[in-house]
């Protein structure tokens, strides 16, 4: 198997060396617009073979599904990708040193990008497209779940790409589901310059702690929606109800809801009627005095991504208790307060540790689409090289190109 | 001993997390200036206690000493980090969506900084002036050799910290020189955002795949210097001395001359003359066709980072070639060619891959201090979040801050 993944990885290297104009790249992503276009009904038939095949909770089959609808959101962010300009090139800063040096910081591609992902088929589409738009080279591994759908579009792109003479690496698929394969894959620095894990936890941790390549998380969206003393009541019933209902299975969608204290009796039977047959409520003791009907939240609640139709609810005396909470359980992914109170605005957003941070506005925007990046490989919740949404920029790095006329230090 | 460096860690941490105006952040830059021209006489004392306990190489004596001269660039380093803009707060771009979301990307402090370096104790200064600046914590961990010096300074600068009233676990240093210390600093992912290991080969690869922080790597610096057919060639001399003999324990000294064949006969006896006594050379088989004296190179040679006044010498048929041996054995650190060919230095600044590739000019400069950047705290040769020199603006990420008025995502 190591033979197996290490051979992969050293063909997706060498395909990474390959210098292609961009004319050439956007001609290939129209090109895979096309043949998704085409062969739509046989990827609809391949992912219906994946959800035959699973056995997964109603919102993670929603991940799964791709529906013409879906498909042709794919073949739309293809376009809009294909239309964005490439950052490779950009030169990022430049002077000139006193002694005539001058240098230039020019933004290039990482090389090879490994992407571990789970359910959701369309992910294959756009990191291939936000990768080889960057002149990057990818392998993808995704989950068994969607082995099916996943294999078939990797299968389209790459004989797209050989259409154009382009060497197929450029999309590597790994083919083998088993962790195995992935405990490999993730020791392989020396073809690999970045690995992208998206998913649950254990697979994430356990990422992280063994892998030798350099890892940007995409870890779990545990966010949360503190509704400030001040915040006015319409506005925090709609955006609790579009972070949390809109679509429950994502990473930025709320798990917790924090509630101050003073606007709690007021609020929360307002939500709660709103959120009747539809969400389950988990309180702490304080919100079982307002709704007695509801269940009672334990630690472990505080600690859940429920990626379903579940949402704790806390209350809080104050605005630095919601903020401790948050530092304290949130997965530094996107936060959000609702408030009318300008100073309070202030304290939350420099005070809150996570990648966005909103006001007044839903979780549900943590999206390179609606950033306007065109699209995202995903949502990093680490700290270093990128942060939130990634996107093409975030798929490069730079080097430092220094002309001289024979200088020597003195 | 885990618990020991736990609980370093964790008192950096909670250091990290106080914000402090840059009005006062410069004050205690300039305190611990002050503090260190008072006390340099017993800086000078430390340091000598560890040059005698030491048995070190004539290059690696030099890394160690601390004389006035190095002492009076260390306060200078200090002074003019201290005029340095922080990058804090900096916003990198701000724009509104059509639903009149204002998204602002702003720099903020990564947080908690673990430095693992060898016998180089300037570091200690530089290395807590540019955390510090850039609102950090560090957790700063030299090397045995110069542990006298490196516990003295970081005495004067906790010392300094308290005098403010500050925190003096904003540099927090561990006083445990055995490999042990290290292995359980570089699992602290808990309580240290970023790991910053600079050292030899087996150090860095020791800790790269065993640590669970993220890691910048500041591994040695194999370099080169590629004479290409047009060279100048009384340039291309005093490159290649320069280069090589000014400071030949650095990293950005070169171990490796590459010389295109066209050039190599009277080009070769030239510099093996003013090297004469100098510098030690190791030849290709070509290369003793011209300088028959020569010790002959072995694989081993273009694999080693001599840090020493010995220099290899390989003849090329072109610049193919050159590029070629620099990406198979080069540590991407620094790269130079010397040419007039102007699709030479188009071909070897796209093609070479280093974090700095320089034309016509020497690989000594790159250094955050020569780049401008007032100091560095070393220099990157990861590809990710920070490449070549890093000073201020590398120690930094960023969050998204998004203001609303009641949007929902659609």
């Amino acid at each position: 198997m190591q033979n197996y993944i290490e051979n992969l990885c050293k063909k997706a290297k060498k395909a990474s060396q390959i210098q292609l104009s961009e004319k050439n790249i956007n001609a290939v992503l129209e090109a895979v617009a096309n043949s998704i276009e085409r062969n739509k009904n046989q990827i609809i038939e391949e992912n219906r073979k994946d959800i035959e095949a699973s056995n997964l909770s109603k919102a993670l089959i929603d991940r799964l599904t791709l529906n013409e609808k879906r498909i042709e959101s794919i073949i739309e962010s293809l376009n809009t990708i294909k239309n964005l300009k490439s950052p490779v090139g950009e030169v990022i800063k430049g002077w000139k040193l006193k002694n005539d040096l001058e240098i230039e910081k020019v933004r290039v591609p990482i090389g090879t990008i490994a992407i571990i992902y789970e359910a959701r088929p369309n992910v294959t589409v756009d990191a291939f497209a936000l990768c080889f738009k960057s002149s990057n080279a990818c392998v993808l591994r995704g989950g068994k779940e969607a082995f099916n759908t996943n294999k078939y579009l990797s299968t389209l792109i790459r004989d797209t790409l050989e259409t154009f003479n382009i060497n197929p690496d450029f999309l590597t698929f790994i083919d083998k589901t088993d962790r195995e394969a992935i405990n490999h894959l993730i020791k392989m620095d020396k073809y690999i310059d970045l690995l992208i894990p998206r998913g649950g936890e254990s697979l994430i941790t356990h990422i992280s702690y063994n892998a030798t390549v350099p890892v940007i998380q995409h870890y779990k969206g545990l966010c949360h929606l503190y509704i400030d003393e001040s915040a006015n009541i319409d506005m925090a019933i709609e955006i609790a109800n579009n972070a949390k209902v809109q679509r429950p299975s994502v990473c930025n969608a709320i798990e917790t809801l924090l509630v101050h204290k003073n606007i709690a009796k007021s609020y929360l039977p307002l939500l709660a009627k709103k959120f009747e047959s539809i969400i389950e409520l988990r309180g702490c003791e304080e919100t079982l005095k307002i709704l007695p009907y509801v269940k009672k939240a334990t630690q472990k609640d505080w600690q859940t991504e429920y990626l379903d139709y579940i949402l704790s609810v806390k209350i809080v005396n104050n605005i630095d208790e919601a903020i401790e909470h948050i530092n304290q359980y949130g997965s530094r992914h996107s936060e959000a307060i609702v408030t009318q109170n300008y100073a309070n605005t202030e304290t939350f957003l420099n005070k809150v540790d996570a990648a966005c941070v909103y006001v007044n506005a839903s979780t549900r925007f943590s999206d390179g689409g609606e950033f306007g990046f065109g699209a995202e490989i995903g949502i990093s919740t680490s700290k270093l090289h990128a942060r939130g949404p990634m996107a093409l920029e975030e798929l490069t790095t730079y080097k430092y190109k220094i002309r001289g006329n024979g200088q020597i230090r003195q």
